[in-house]
């Protein structure tokens, strides 16, 4: 029914998670209505961003450089090494503004259910890391999960004896949510984890 | 914060209607996950949409050819013509495959208040085209408003002696909607154009 461009176009949007068949029409159809020089650039966004973005080879972090812009900057607090389980996690830590350490990527988190392997999620290059570069503190910024856990436990066992201080972010009630609509789990770590007013 | 890259890619992603910041930026991150493939058929889809499709000669429908597949089917209705103010409709109606007829495009509706005239709408076009091809009844699709009614009334008084039925798609309560939520035009519509119970 849809000329054969427009077709193609939708189904490329349909490539993208969350996007259905109702909502790839929509975009593709706002295609039409672009200015050419946006299209053009959109096209050329699409191809670059593939051919020029990769790992950092320190951190995994997303880059277009051999290393990273944090992983370079001489200003990080070397101290302290927030480990994420997905590269795009980096930047939400780093809008806030209030992290000064540096960080690492691992490729997903541990998950022996799911065949997922220590080596799967590279933890041997942040071993190797946090050995060479002498860290006193690693936060593990991963999802409250079972995963996360296990992979927290293993990593901080193969360091025991470093004399390193290992943190996880808190759990616990998200600022403005209802308490009364939240998941016993969450409410759970809540309590375990408690601060006192001072 | 961004590689520029992925930067360029997000701001691509908002061009489109509808598309915040953060929706981008997800688009964005999960066109770093797709195959290589995958991203040279959605580049490339993107540049062959403008490239390909243009409007068709008669109708003003999307099409690759230079007479959409519509206006040269010879198996189609020519005593009816269905006239919308957006080329995607046309695919509505077809989806539903229970309209038989042709076609026309107008490119938006009449607007005197936002200076949008018949001439800018592709009126003559649609005349000349209903006086040479002799169709019996002109059914208008607009969505019910104003600008509806003012094209509608516009283009029935140019062809007023022809003998031609004209009709508007019918008002009323959307099939499964609560009455109770109806806005009050919409319910005074459905009220006016009640239709007997046989």
């Amino acid at each position: 029914m849809y000329p054969e461009s427009l077709k193609n176009l939708i189904e490329a949007f349909k490539f993208l998670p969350g996007i259905g068949e109702k909502t790839a029409e929509r975009l593709a159809f706002s295609v039409l209505n672009l200015e050419e020089e946006q299209t053009e650039f959109f096209s050329n966004s699409i191809i670059n961003l593939k051919n020029k973005i990769h790992k950092c080879k320190i951190c995994n972090a997303l880059t277009e450089n051999e290393e990273c812009y944090i992983c370079i900057d001489k200003l990080r607090d070397n101290n302290i090494l927030c480990v994420v389980d997905e590269s795009k996690n980096i930047f939400l830590f780093e809008k806030m503004g209030v992290f000064h350490g540096k960080y690492h990527v691992l490729n997903g988190l541990i998950s022996p259910l799911d065949g997922i392997n220590p080596e799967d999620v590279g933890i041997d290059k942040l071993i190797d890391r946090i050995t060479k570069e002498k860290y006193k503190e690693i936060i593990f910024a991963f999802r409250p999960s079972i995963e996360g856990e296990t992979t927290s436990l293993y990593i901080k066992k193969i360091l025991e004896g470093m004399n390193i201080k290992f943190s996880r972010l808190a759990s616990g009630v998200p600022m403005g949510a209802d308490i009364e609509y939240l998941d016993s789990l969450t409410l759970e770590r809540a309590l375990a984890d408690r601060k006192e007013i001072e």
